[in-house]
């Protein structure tokens, strides 16, 4: 289980690697809220994604001669960036298993880190076979993208840094919004404020149809999504919570908030606009929930945008979208 | 004439006020340069663009009761903003004279930052008669774009911060890039790395054809540009150097770099692509110079990014260059 022992622990294996993103907000996006929004933006992070601070947390904590033989993971987008680079900067081989269809650039940027990207065909081949047989032939270590107490600890990171932004700021109180999939960076950063600054709540948001992590909060156990594909914030969308998200997002967790695609795409026009960031849609809709679901949040919110690796084409769809 | 001691003084009234940007960078980035390339994104600044800087340096110096009265300012773009936005927060009205063929959205940002905004025909009317009138009838003070000792020292807290930053990154020597248009931040920011470090050296950077301070500094005296529209890097094309910033950049900045507006755009879809930042054309050229033309660069160069004000549709043009 993840401790705040642990997440500052792995901060400590973060210094000087991970970037301390700052805290972004505009008198237009606070208009439009009807209440101060605060943005942090893990878009900036290395590789364009708050994935790097799990991988890297993970892949530094390895017993030296463990770690000496590489890592795998599977996954097409953000977290294979993170683990490719934290294995690069660490000298050490990284294979990321990636569906064949996954896009180009996700693909090309994974090898561009120097890792051995194994391509399997979604409809006919098992992942799991396939990796499995990769991993022992190897003796590779296997970096999940959430369900794991290390990775959980890092993503954690990026909630030490909020409650120390949050202090300078002069807030001891406020809703943390976090986009969530498997629920790692959520629980990580729900955590990292329970011991610092409980009156930083966090609550998880969720595009419309994989509401997951929102239905299984309420219902009290975990809950899957009917559907595993179809949201223009793919980034995000993962089958149900982990087992061990779960019961940390269940604990700390406010009742968790739903956009809909074209808010998410709304609020990646106006990140662009008014903060001058780039954001993929699944890592905008916690500004999508700041921006248009106001209702039962605070005076202040902080917006955590989890990542910015979209392709052109999705990019300027969102731009012109009506405001 | 702008100072060290004017500059410091200038980033303790910008204390707590002004966004600490943070460096970027991008393996990506430094693979095209040949060498390590850190990027400043000012563009993640108040109202989108380091002018705001200077603006509160300028405002936050005069005596309350002149202050008071309240402030103008000529500009159709992010010096506008800059103002517009330190004087609201100063709590005193803000006269704009902007052209009325001024972007509409620069127009809209700078009213909703509570200017009063006069719009004139560049055609028919005389702008400085203009502001002349206003200027006395209501008492005002002009905030001039550039050649002002008080807004040279606000942009120059910019090189205040590049300084820690370069310490913090170990580095004691490096090619500091910077987009020029009258001078006001490469000549601020080249007083206070000649202060603080001096072997970080700045070069201006400007688009073909607008390339006025090279070639200033090249014969070593003011010459003009000969014509005064054209290039997408509008933020940056002025008519010449200042009278007041061409001696620092004379003394203190090394041959100037010249870069063409599609490099400019490849630049601008590199900044989306690897960074994750929104940067105008204007913005870029100092990365693109970086990127395109280190022949005479160094093993590190920080390009810093001056705004990020662009149209979509400008934008979503620069997304479509070949990279």
């Amino acid at each position: 289980m993840a401790t705040i022992e642990m997440i500052e622990a792995a901060r400590d294996r973060l210094a000087g690697r991970v970037r301390r993103t700052p805290l972004l907000s505009s008198p237009f996006l606070n208009e439009i809220a009807g209440r101060r929004v605060l943005v942090k933006p893990e878009c900036l992070q290395h590789t364009g994604s708050f994935k790097f601070r799990g991988a890297w947390s993970a892949i530094s904590h390895l017993a030296p001669d463990v770690r000496a033989r590489g890592v795998i993971a599977f996954s097409s987008g953000n977290h294979a960036q993170g683990v490719a680079l934290a294995a690069k900067l660490h000298g050490i081989p990284s294979v990321i298993v990636m569906p064949s269809d996954a896009p180009r650039i996700k693909i090309e940027n994974t090898r561009a880190y120097r890792a051995d990207v194994v391509l399997y065909d979604r409809a006919t081949e098992d992942r799991d076979a396939i990796g499995a047989q990769i991993s022992q032939e190897r003796g590779l270590t296997l970096i999940r993208p959430f369900d794991d107490p290390l990775v959980i600890a890092g993503q954690g990171t990026a909630g030490l840094e909020i409650a120390e932004q949050a202090a300078e700021e002069g807030l001891d109180a406020a809703d943390v919004l976090v986009p969530t999939g498997g629920g790692g960076f959520a629980s990580g950063i729900a955590l990292a404020l329970e011991a610092k600054v409980p009156r930083l709540r966090v609550r998880t948001c969720e595009p419309e149809g994989f509401d997951d992590v929102a239905r299984s909060i309420a219902a009290g156990r975990i809950e899957r999504n009917a559907s595993h594909a179809g949201s223009v914030c793919d980034a995000i969308v993962t089958p149900q919570p982990g087992n061990l998200t779960f019961p940390i997002l269940s604990r700390l967790c406010g009742p968790g908030m739903v956009v809909t695609d074209q808010e998410a795409l709304r609020a990646v026009a106006l990140a662009f606009q008014r903060l001058k960031i780039v954001v993929e849609p699944g890592g905008a809709v916690a500004l999508a929930a700041a921006l248009f679901h106001g209702e039962t949040l605070g005076d202040t919110v902080i917006a955590v945008v989890s990542g910015g690796n979209v392709d052109s084409n999705v990019f300027e769809d969102a731009l012109r979208q009506k405001p």
